[in-house]
């Protein structure tokens, strides 16, 4: 078993690894391996997996649904990144995926990813009942489109060059990047079997550390530099997004990013939970706020 | 309950209304609505309800998943008709979704279809259990994936140009066309809880469908109009794509046409199936051949 966030993240590498067989046709996977097995801090699935530990799961019963996370969140980073969305060339310090291959193949990939990530909940979780599994898919369905991730995309691209209120960038950040969070410390909790108290308690914290983490992005993308972030910085700037710093600036987002790793903190004592993972990935975002 | 096609196809387009209500953020459900909804044949949605039928189950329990099969069609075409991928401007007589709408939102409309559908059918299916919708869930994503769909459209775009063997073809046309007919069937003769000898007999009966289907596709393409397909037609043979009559001519092309529905009218009466609706499809696509 895992005890520390390196050990977590090789074991959730390997999975990916071990779900992502290359077999004809040969790109089309190894489009989908390029940009899921590109480093990353795999902060999703190590939530994941933690939130099943940390309400008396077998880590191993989470790997999959873990897995099914990041792999739909390198769908997400994919299709953002095409010439049509965000048009971005660099991602993780790598060429994005429609520059290493093409833009079909990268629509393909993203497309591949969305429905392989349940098919592995459903086929690799052996020792889940079939009532888990359907809970489990049915929220990753919720999480990644119109009512969650997609949703937020949309709004995003729509808000484009405008002055958008507090409560529509909520509303983007909240779907964009909280949702995933969420998605994956419920999944966790699901997997355990934990009451739903509890499960609710994990959306929350979700809100809070997927809004800070969301913040921080905005911050970098002001303060940080290429070398550091692996892609284009200033793009949201440059694109007249509606960004946290754009609406509130620096100073305010980081006392922000405070505010909600503090809550992030209160859910997580009032519900007695005892976990060194959670709280170094708390402390992540908090010195990423200060970068 | 329905008994003929034109019940089978209102009751097939009342429910998919039902099931893509618009809500915030609207475009992106307007787009989806805009291709699903769209004039169709909606053979696949009525090949799963009649399937279920055929093998004893209610007509009812099949309309969730028979619009989620419907979903991932649209969706199907919708990617395949971007500007990346076949940059084909018309659609059933209509703009295709990226012409109408912007190609950012075709992309998400199709994203979010591809797992809004498998939602449907945890959602909506009341009368199923949970063993049942895993099973029905599974057989979509393999149907929609790198193992389906999306293995025959990268092997499709990959040939362009390019002379491919009648294996390859074989190749393209399973996955990208009969792989859907198969998913229709199978997942009818699964929810009316047939046995394996049924459902393996559904997923033969697919494939000679299918693949008669596609090569009646691959004669339009060559013989019909504008007018009646409502779409622009002789863009295979532009791209050089690689279609059953580039490769063996329109008369074999008929030929094999019969010679596949043949064996599709034998798997019927060796499986003691009796079904007008499935009658009238195999006649529907012998006369395509003619057209």
């Amino acid at each position: 078993m895992p005890d520390n966030m390196r050990e977590y993240i090789e074991l959730i590498n390997k999975n990916l690894d071990k779900f992502l067989k290359i077999t004809y046709p040969q790109e089309i996977f190894e489009s989908m391996r390029y940009s899921v097995l590109a480093e990353g801090k795999r902060l999703r699935p190590v939530m994941c997996l933690e939130s099943c530990r940390i309400f008396g799961g077998k880590i191993e019963d989470a790997i999959p649904t873990a897995c099914a996370i990041e792999m739909l969140h390198a769908q997400s980073l994919i299709h953002d990144d095409l010439p049509c969305m965000d048009n971005d060339d660099f991602r993780r310090g790598k060429p994005t995926n429609h520059k290493a291959f093409s833009e079909a193949t990268a629509v393909l990939a993203g497309d591949a990813l969305l429905t392989l990530a349940p098919q592995i909940i459903i086929q690799q979780s052996e020792n889940l009942d079939a009532q888990v599994k359907i809970k489990l898919v049915e929220q990753y369905c919720i999480a990644a489109g119109a009512f969650g991730l997609i949703a937020g995309q949309i709004v995003d691209i729509q808000s484009e060059g405008q002055k958008i209120s507090p409560k529509t960038l909520e509303f983007i950040h909240t779907h964009k990047t909280a949702d995933l969070f969420k998605l994956a410390l419920k999944a966790g909790a699901i997997i355990a079997k934990a009451d739903e108290k509890i499960i609710k308690a994990m959306d929350d914290l979700g809100q809070c550390l997927g809004f800070a983490f969301q913040i921080c992005d905005d911050i970098l993308d002001e303060t940080s530099s290429f070398e550091k972030m692996g892609k284009t910085l200033g793009k949201d700037k440059d694109a007249q997004k509606s960004t946290y710093t754009a609406l509130f600036g620096v100073k305010k987002a980081r006392s922000e990013v405070i505010c909600l790793l503090n809550k992030a903190h209160d859910i997580i004592s009032k519900n007695n939970i005892k976990s060194g993972i959670l709280e170094e990935i708390i402390k992540g975002i908090q010195e990423r706020s200060n970068s």
